[in-house]
């Protein structure tokens, strides 16, 4: 899930070009792109399209973001994806465990068994993000909503040195549950350098991916995050540790550097991760 | 309160000079600038000035950093304030939410009606912020204390870096009770270029302010925290939201960038903390 | 101890030359540097040294890096070390206050008097830090196992922010209980560059020395987190404190910056760490 692109619901023209694209997965938004009273026509137009042929045989993660568990919304947004196909639920403005078990419960009455994408988007939330990732099983990912969360704080959003500071607390409470963590959006379709430079940060931190606003973005996102090197590494390094151990050696050096039982972990939990044995 | 400038209490001649100049607010200290020996008189000649006419009648924010509450000086230094006008009370080395409740409490028996501005200034401190913030409603804002708390860990006060880490945290913290953040004083009157970045810093931060050491440091501070063209891009930006509003979009592209809900609410959010109906 | 010298117990020829080697102390790695089947034959070596005359007429600190309390291999090391001489021992891999109180427990039932240098290298390891250094009396410090830590969570290790933040927060950690924080290892042994560089922000976060994985790094360390020069313009503060004590004043122009109470304490303290009365 290299990209992950918005589709916004109140814009079904864009359903069958964004299912035609390279995103590796589809965004469908509930939330801040669709006025208050579009909201009715959005989820018709949505639960109707998740119920097509299309939808079915898309070899693409499919996700809705709903409203915020506090909003006049949120009920019907969740009661309308049941029996229909949703990967994963992502849900905005969560700002606590507690808040999370509420929705899972919801969930499992509702009978809808997708994973949830939680995002954090608050102070609040940011504080509470590592015991927000381990409140319940669905939690497949965090992701970051740093647009909102600079916002509401009056913190510069181009300054790449906050940037960094949310995505680390971000990283590390994913880590924290072994859950992924998700990069957000970047806001401005002009700057490409800017979005570049954001998903190198997050991918360099170990985030999976990153979420577009338009196609555009797309290309950009699935170069930054492939993992086609990281695993060929992998390999060798595996290679390398094995033979050490035939030597009776734990540590080892590897293209330069000391690697030993971590870095040989870290490397089965790529590949593994990727379906490979290892 | 762009500037805050500092007034060692043990130095009433400055006290007309300071009422006279640029600050915004000017913060009267009976801790870390005066003796022990000398506290009891500092005290003296600031209740005294308090009193006076040229106090009752300023526009500035009046504010007196007492010594900590596990100090011999501290029950002295607040009843001294029982009925004067103070605007906010600077408590420094609070470690815990705890101790801003007795703090409150306290000033409720004295009859103290000001507001509660906290140091953050120690380790203890840092980790508890987000607790100490939200403790109690007298509390107006955290303030960062760098020097103290760089100089108890042997972290270097000039690495923009370490600046930043403590300055994230303190903002974080405060955001999370939805109170502001203010910023500690820069201790080099030689240095104004390291000054003006600390201050850019704190500012991109969503700081709403800085405290200075010396009249100097009022002007810039007074223009890096300056929020007339923010103050007016927030009027462009809820006028594009109209219009976009209008032809049914709550996304909507403004100056090169996507905006939507949250950018909306933050922009209402600063015109109605200055007092624009938005 | 500027500086920590590792070295594997399944190497026993190296020992004497580490002991004779210019490193503060060494860290004797029962750990990952030793494949399962070698544990108990590299234990072996280790305790027969540990007896040695060099052993008990070494200057040097010793530490054991022990396997972590959840591996086979913990119960029989610590059992291991009874009645020998160790100074600190070494645990890696712990999560909670919980783990450090039952390893000290353990310890005080071995009859080990040794302290506890506690290793975070996870990241829940890292969001219970301050609990961990704060959880019994015979933590000494607390450790930065930064290749584990990235490891597991696909962070790059080679990037200095991400170092940044993990030494920002394992330093604060500390600091809230009042221990010292100790640098971890850099892996590439051909980048001296990297090396100086990292040690040099350890430093200015305020670790104490930092850890060497081959003997060509000890001589960079011992020099990065030498205090020669910071105790001599500790003394010159402390000269110059009492001269403007002596005039009344607690804050003074120290060398160009303010100085006051903290500066002073922050003085007295380093000097008296290094047993000079202050």
């Amino acid at each position: 899930m290299r990209s992950k692109l918005f589709v916004p619901c109140s814009r079904p023209e864009f359903f069958a070009k964004a299912l035609a694209g390279a995103a590796d997965a589809l965004s469908f938004d509930l939330e801040d792109s669709v006025p208050a009273e579009a909201k009715a026509a959005a989820r018709e137009r949505l639960t109707e399209w998740l119920r097509s042929d299309a939808a079915a045989a898309s070899a693409k993660r499919l996700i809705v973001r709903i409203n915020a568990p506090d909003s006049l919304f949120f009920a019907d947004d969740l009661t309308a994806l049941a029996g229909l196909r949703v990967d994963l639920v992502n849900v905005p403005k969560v700002e606590s465990a507690d808040a999370v078990r509420a929705i899972a419960a919801r969930m499992e009455e509702a009978g809808i068994p997708a994973g949830l994408l939680i995002n954090i988007e608050t102070a609040s939330g940011l504080a509470q993000a590592g015991a927000i990732a381990a409140a319940h099983p669905r939690v497949t990912g965090l992701q970051a909503g740093l647009n909102d969360l600079f916002a509401s704080l009056g913190i510069d959003r181009r300054d790449a040195r906050h940037v960094h500071a949310a995505l680390w607390s971000i990283r590390l409470a994913a880590g924290e549950a072994a859950r992924f963590a998700y990069d957000g959006a970047w806001p401005d379709l002009e700057d490409t350098e800017g979005l570049r430079a954001e998903a190198a940060l997050a991918r360099s931190l170990g985030f999976v991916g990153k979420s577009c606003i338009h196609p555009s973005q797309v290309e950009i996102a699935n170069r930054l995050f492939d993992r086609g090197e990281d695993m060929a590494r992998a390999r060798r390094l595996l290679a390398a540790a094995a033979e050490a151990g035939a030597r009776g050696h734990g540590a080892f050096l590897f293209e330069g550097a000391m690697a030993d039982a971590p870095a040989i972990a870290a490397a089965r939990a790529m590949l593994r991760r990727a379906g490979e044995a290892a």
